[in-house]
């Protein structure tokens, strides 16, 4: 199939969204808690995380501000803390339904049977049944000129994982971890590894790394 | 593994970069193909695509202008042209090996045998190897303060992609196109589907929807 933009653009409307929306192929889900300047709680399913940084550690999440991610934004906004929580398949229903239009007065925890977990002493909740939580703190803002969106980027402020899904070289294996990945909006992907490959060298041929320690699930 | 702040900057700086990179969890990799203003061309594989709208329909790529990526980036700003190919596991080792560091004057489609396709007239090669291929042409570019990387947009020219690669929805499959994803910088994951949950709305439960349409593959 071959799509020049006036073919994207003729498609229609929801069949042009889950297309664009899922082109990119597989990208992390999460679920990211905040609370509002009283505390109250906020929970919403989001597909747009992505690593900024290793030092310091940086990560974004893009917003569209007419969703029902708005309240996220704002109490980000509001108070600079949150958490992003992996979402894996004994969640996965629950999740998504943190995509549906709450009230501003319902929490997203109770509505769809999640456990908010007040950790540390955080501004923001975790997901107490998540297995691999992040706390982020907001370091800056940019509005993306093209289409009026908003990147938000947090700086980790702890992490939270099992201690079997760090790998020898020191990372993360989310088929171990269970953790998820979404194609587009509403199709939900578990990984699994294929190959590690050697740091690429100009004069060496590229080397597979022998992926026995890595989870199998 | 609860680790605060302190505890990742203290960790060995190839293992904190290994954490940070993949504690996101599975995301696109794909090759960028871009071409100097003297139609030289150049490939390098990439880990930070992402969705950034669909009407327009426009994708991101973020850039370390330390990196083997500065020449596409540059590239990018010279001609406005790149595309974007979807890494499939034939073609994984190729991809990974793009990222070693080749003279200026070397293309990586002849170092690591890949071929530059040069379709439509478009200023910049497609990967002839790749399943899905995507047509972009700059129009914005942030920098983001907080670590120096460049966020670059592209607006959407063209699209290409298996025609069973896509469902009954309009969506894209990644699954059954082969299309893999990366956690952290090498290690690569294939997704099997897991659920396809229907659109989520506040007075219904979640609901999944049949995925017999979704490949197994």
């Amino acid at each position: 199939m071959r799509l020049d933009r006036t073919a994207i653009d003729a498609l229609e409307s929801r069949r042009r969204v889950a297309l664009i929306n899922s082109i990119i192929g597989l990208r992390p889900v999460v679920l990211v808690a905040t609370a509002d300047a009283g505390g109250r709680s906020n929970l919403a399913v989001m597909n747009s995380l992505m690593h900024v940084g290793a030092r310091p550690p940086l990560l974004g999440l893009l917003f569209r501000p007419d969703t029902v991610e708005r309240h996220t934004l704002e109490n980000i906004r509001a108070t600079g803390a949150y958490t992003v929580n992996h979402v894996h398949g004994a969640i996965v229903d629950a999740a998504h339904q943190t995509s549906a239009r709450y009230a501003r007065d319902v929490s997203e925890f109770d509505a769809v049977g999640l456990t908010a977990d007040w950790r540390d002493g955080f501004e923001a909740p975790f997901v107490a049944e998540a297995r691999v939580s992040l706390a982020l703190r907001l370091c800056e803002e940019q509005n993306i000129r093209s289409n009026g969106t908003h990147l938000v980027i947090g700086e980790l402020c702890s992490l939270h994982c099992p201690d079997d899904a760090i790998t020898d070289a020191g990372s993360f294996d989310p088929a171990s971890a269970g953790s998820l990945a979404v194609a587009g909006l509403d199709t939900y992907y578990h990984g699994g590894p294929v190959a590690r490959l050697a740091y690429a060298r100009a004069d060496v041929p590229p080397r597979r790394i022998d992926t026995a320690s890595l989870s199998t699930d």
